[in-house]
């Protein structure tokens, strides 16, 4: 009984036979009918007009959006625990040629005005110090946790005050959405960029760039290529991420793999190192507590000394997540 | 009837059947079962030592091995007409930060050893110029044309002489394999690094770098991961390059798609730009004829104002190319 | 008697003097009075706005120019032989981030806009291909010929339509003004941004880049910086520059170069590869004609196996020149 | 009374003698006789072979050393609060193509083998984090603070124990050297390369980068000139340097900016926030203080809200210091 990882998923039937509809003769690169459907099908999805494109990563996606943004002599303020930080090798350093991150503090590994300001006010001499250009937030946070709409607006009068492109990180927008049970532009907010995550929402290889700000689209495509990530078959990749939206199927596989962490939540609720929100739980636990969990056939990273990480997702068996509850609260 | 291009092939079924025999659990990126087999499986392809990785694209192959072997100020000799200096949007710049190419002539887009040498004998100003340090073929080139084991062994001692990498962009080296009719190793020469291409030839979005030098395999998956180019459910790549050596199904393959290619060719023999190699043609054709040969419903790319250029795959019907044959031979 | 190049000439005394007199207290970096007055003296010497910054060298002037024109993914028309294609060992990859020198051929190292027009026009395969964004240009060029001012508007139409930026790589602007006897604003055309060479007339170790569109100063200020090119005793930068550009200085000493470099043309007129424009000749020799030269006591560069080149500088002794000249008449 | 930076001191009178006496013909770059001599003469100063270049900044001198050590994919540990961190504008990035700076603690702004081992401790998940590839530190530290030999050599075993390159910015390095009254060698430790200050220590734009691996030397020949900070007129800049080597100049500066600075500590004690070791002082001081220090004609940086900066030169005069300490002990 799997808890690792929510990249571990299998994908999703639907994708399957999407991408098995698109094995027929068709333009290569992104000149495809599916990959030209993108643009209207996000536009429809947030109700305003965007630009949207594939690639095959959540780092690619997050740096190409960035690239839009900032200069190479500029910076991007994110959160200290953020994806682009901590876990993408320094992706960002290489796609927006050595611009640097400028860290922010916050709770459940959410910014907030207060700790943004702050990063902001610390930039004060001139060419001597790189100037912040973007803010990059992850919805829902590394910890698992979800920006509410009142929140980000907040954000975004920060970042239109002091002129900042704003990117959000959707690796797991989808439970995010899922979660505020709101219309996705609410749960997006006014941000310019958002990386829309499939992969670990049922998807194999394909996320979406959404461009808000539809002139920088030209941009981000030459980026796209130049970085090798122009696939020259892109209809699969437009097919899985049009599959996705389809019936939102995307909203569906995230209330499910919601819903299972929620069954394991519900019976660890005093251990829970932040509420659960969305398919991740982070719930203490010592060494001798985590042999018995992996005793019984349970898997799971362990996070820092004091908690361990549990990742639910699409096609988790809720009889698993009951059997994980149950298991902790026996503890 | 489409020739236009090898990348429009449809993936072949049992790619398919990979794949999704591929989409059980298993653990993420390229720490799974099947990623985990791609290095032995080239050793035992070319009979020595190598480290093999999947990226998406040919672009992604020949960056990232480029980027084992030449620094950021350094430069890579290569046909003027290369993939890398003609259709990659800057992307050796962008992995190669900033290094530069070196541009040779020759012959169907084949470099040979005296127009590498006119290159390397023109750096001469020390600090002033870019120095040599890779060089970077195509096999097959940008003209369907293959190098031969001797032409090979012939641009290495070149690049041992000068301390120079040696690297094959092999997006149909596959092709090149068929048609000469040899061992892999053989076609591959003494590279240090070779893109062996899966997509045009069958796949769906996948590549394999191969490293003769496995020293280096480490350093390229950092690259890699910086690239936005480890996909976290890498499994589905390995699959795909796994598929293709299986059974030589690449070799078959290419057999097929060269063979379509002579089927045309021994009908439009006298109009032939270069000899039929591999599954490119490039034949000589007036503006009028082309528009005869597109309303009989036959697809191509113009090559320039005197040739169109004809690609075939392992897909091609027969009964196409030899109706394209026939057309053309009434012409 | 040294006709080898202009960087060998002796710092003018000028400039010495102006740098002693800057050895007194002033904030450091740019902040210094020299410094704050540089953009008032070239809004005079241009007669229109521009923003003025001092750097070391002409490479870090290009290529700092050159930044504020182009982005990482794009292109950089110059003639094939440019100084920052040939001579700056790939610096504009690097301050470029990978950006591309898109080669254009012409007479005399000048680019006309039919050879510029036909790089423009070879650009039509979208994303595959680098969009260019710039024209650079050398006044006078590297075979020291000079840019009229009608060939200015003619490719300053080519820029306009095509959205380019236009950048002047004036490492010898100031011999180009002496010779066309304009003002410096007719010489320097409709240009974006002029590299505006001290070194080679007289200076120490400061050149200035000029910006035309001086909004683009901040931008460039933070490129010195993150260069390594903001020297935090400025001033002695600026004062050299400055003292450049009083009482017209700069073109006392180009007026002086130019004028040795006739004396040498005028007994060498046959022999001459280019008109005699500036202060460089390019003159036709066999290789024993060039030992007796040098055992004269004349020493320059072997340009290539038909001709020799000649540089004069400000301090060129004239009798030296004439019996350059002499010598060459009578071999 | 300026207490405001070193950058703002006079160039030393046998600077300017011997930058004048460099004004005669010489070859151009780093080719002329006295750039010429830097190794030997580094060489001989500290007991070992090295090879010596100069450049015009700090900030280049630390990033081209740097880049002899690190790859575009990797990282350097420094101090939270070094100069590369905190005051180049990001140029580390530039000049490293996007490697990361990992920042450690410790006291005083000097690193301890404890505060590096936790951050390479940190580096657990392979390709997802950016490797450790070298240690840079600060002698004298931004803090005013000195590394002991043994200091160093601990640190050294650390990076030689995890294959680091071991970088010392050392623009303040004639300071350290004073204050520890050992010789170059000692304070250098075993360091791989070393930036050898000049600017804030009486010369007016050059300083050192001292490889002891002098097998990079090429590399950094290459790659200074790529960052457009080879000048043509290098012999200028050698005489700068050779100049301060001669007969001790930099020692006996750094003995006299350390001497003044003792003479303000003296009477101020219990308000440093360090102790006085070289010519950088941290007083703690009231809002009101300052102004009545400023009032009595004293300049100085704010350098945070509990205290200020006050730095001395070689050139400060000995009443200026001693009337500044009287200052501050009567408030």
């Amino acid at each position: 009984m799997q808890f690792l990882s929510d990249n571990a998923a299998p994908v999703h039937p639907r994708l399957w036979e999407a991408m098995r509809a698109a094995d027929a003769p068709d333009t290569p690169y992104d000149t495809d009918a599916l990959s030209r459907e993108l643009d209207a099908r996000f536009s429809a999805l947030f109700g305003r007009d965007c630009a949207a494109l594939w690639v095959a990563t959540g780092t690619a996606a997050n740096c190409l959006a960035l690239a839009t943004m900032v200069e190479p002599h500029g910076g991007v303020v994110c959160h200290r625990e953020a994806h682009i930080e901590m876990d993408e090798c320094g992706a960002p350093g290489f796609y927006l040629h050595g611009a640097k991150l400028l860290l922010a503090d916050g709770e459940g590994a959410k910014v907030t005005p207060e700790s943004v300001s702050k990063v902001l006010s610390g930039i004060t001499r001139g060419v001597h110090q790189v100037p912040a250009q973007a803010l990059s937030i992850t919805q829902a946070s590394e910890s698992g946790l979800v920006y509410r709409s009142d929140e980000l607006v907040a954000l975004a009068s920060l970042t239109d005050a002091h002129g900042l492109g704003f990117h959000m990180d959707g690796a797991r927008f989808a439970n995010a959405v899922a979660f505020l049970d709101c219309p996705p532009a609410e749960a997006a907010g006014p941000v310019d960029a958002l990386s829309f995550g499939c992969v670990k929402n049922g998807g194999m290889g394909a996320e979406a760039v959404v461009l808000f700000d539809v002139e920088q689209a030209e941009r981000l495509r030459y980026r796209r290529k130049r970085a090798g990530h122009l696939q020259s078959k892109g209809r699969f990749l437009a097919a899985q991420v049009l599959a996705m939206l389809e019936d939102d199927l995307w909203l569906a596989n995230a209330r499910a793999a919601n819903g299972a962490a929620a069954l394991i939540a519900e019976r660890a609720q005093d251990r829970l190192v932040h509420p659960q929100e969305i398919n991740e739980l982070f719930v203490r636990m010592t060494t001798s507590e985590r042999a018995v969990l992996r005793d019984q056939g349970f898997s799971f990273y362990d996070w820092d000394d004091a908690s361990i990480r549990l990742v639910t997702h699409w096609a988790t068996d809720p009889d698993h997540a009951r059997a994980l509850g149950e298991a902790i609260a026996r503890l």
